[in-house]
């Protein structure tokens, strides 16, 4: 189905939204900032979309549908628990650098949601965190994975893989695959030889 | 050598300012809290310490340089380079466990700092982190290493543990020692078996 106008517009504020909440912080951050930006008058802008707060729901919300959807494909595929939790380790890594501003809003300031809205987001976060939780646990259970602790294993993944979304950009020379692969070779082979 | 006591009670402030900057952010900060935190009229205060920027001052030096001196002990150190790498992550984990706030506040609020001293910061930031490197190029031309990128294994390292600063604290049942085991695991042997 071709997208409407209206909808290939709104997403283009988002994604220019994102980049200036991930420079200027989402308080520090102005509609007129926002107008300026995408090159609109307040008026037409507004004929898009209607505030801040808006935006913010609709970049912390689309982040997180990519999570659990992909969780929920990774868990339903016929893998190892160690190449489920690898496969998840690359979909951070991959939605960082493809996705960079928007990841990096999610990340810092989903805590500017409104109320309703920072309920269900925190939530939907807990819930993530418990499956990626479980798959540690049934790896450590099946012998595939050292007997760690969960909770430092899962936070210790999702930490390492964190600096990508400030340090990275084409530019460094340095391509995904072989972001992605030295980053997993770390994390499940150890550095040490 | 005994501390005199104008000495003492100005480190008590710098304590309790840390913590304050932790949670509320250093600009979200005022004298004024900072006064009512310590239980002293705003006169008493400004007797030990003279403003907010010298305080931020007092903690990120602080903290840069516990990490300056204790990477150039285990560099003079007989050890690996596997060994001398695995000492800077413990040590990263270490200053978080027991000096939280400051070690936040150092990596969070650094660029409130007043020019000359943010330049000096980020030069002393930039020389511990090419060091780190040197160690790891060392030691992957040592052979002891797995052949990785250097930016991506020193900046995966540091990012492994950012987490603690957030989340541990002895309430939570994981006691240091299992915490940096735990970390040193993953990150040198790997989390798959």
């Amino acid at each position: 189905m071709i997208k409407k106008k209206k909808e290939i517009r709104r997403e283009g504020i988002v994604v220019e939204a994102a980049k200036l909440f991930k420079q200027k912080g989402f308080a520090g951050t102005s509609m007129r900032d926002l107008a300026e930006q995408v090159k609109m008058d307040a008026a037409t802008m507004y004929h898009y979309i209607s505030s801040k707060d808006e935006i913010l729901k609709t970049i912390c919300f689309g982040v997180a549908d990519a999570y659990v959807t992909h969780l929920q494909e990774i868990e339903d595929a016929p893998l190892s628990f160690t190449e489920k939790l690898k496969a998840l380790v690359r979909l951070h890594i991959h939605l960082m650098t493809t996705k960079g501003p928007e990841v990096s809003v999610a990340n810092n300031d989903w805590k500017f949601l409104s109320e309703e809205a920072l309920q269900e987001f925190k939530s939907l976060r807990s819930q993530y965190e418990r499956k990626l939780a479980n798959l540690i646990e049934q790896g450590v259970a099946a012998g595939e994975l050292q007997e760690v602790n969960t909770s430092v294993a899962l936070f210790t993944l999702l930490s390492a893989v964190r600096w990508v979304e400030l340090w990275w950009k084409p530019e460094r020379g340095i391509s995904t695959e072989e972001l992605e692969n030295t980053i997993i070779t770390i994390l499940f082979k150890g550095l040490q030889k």
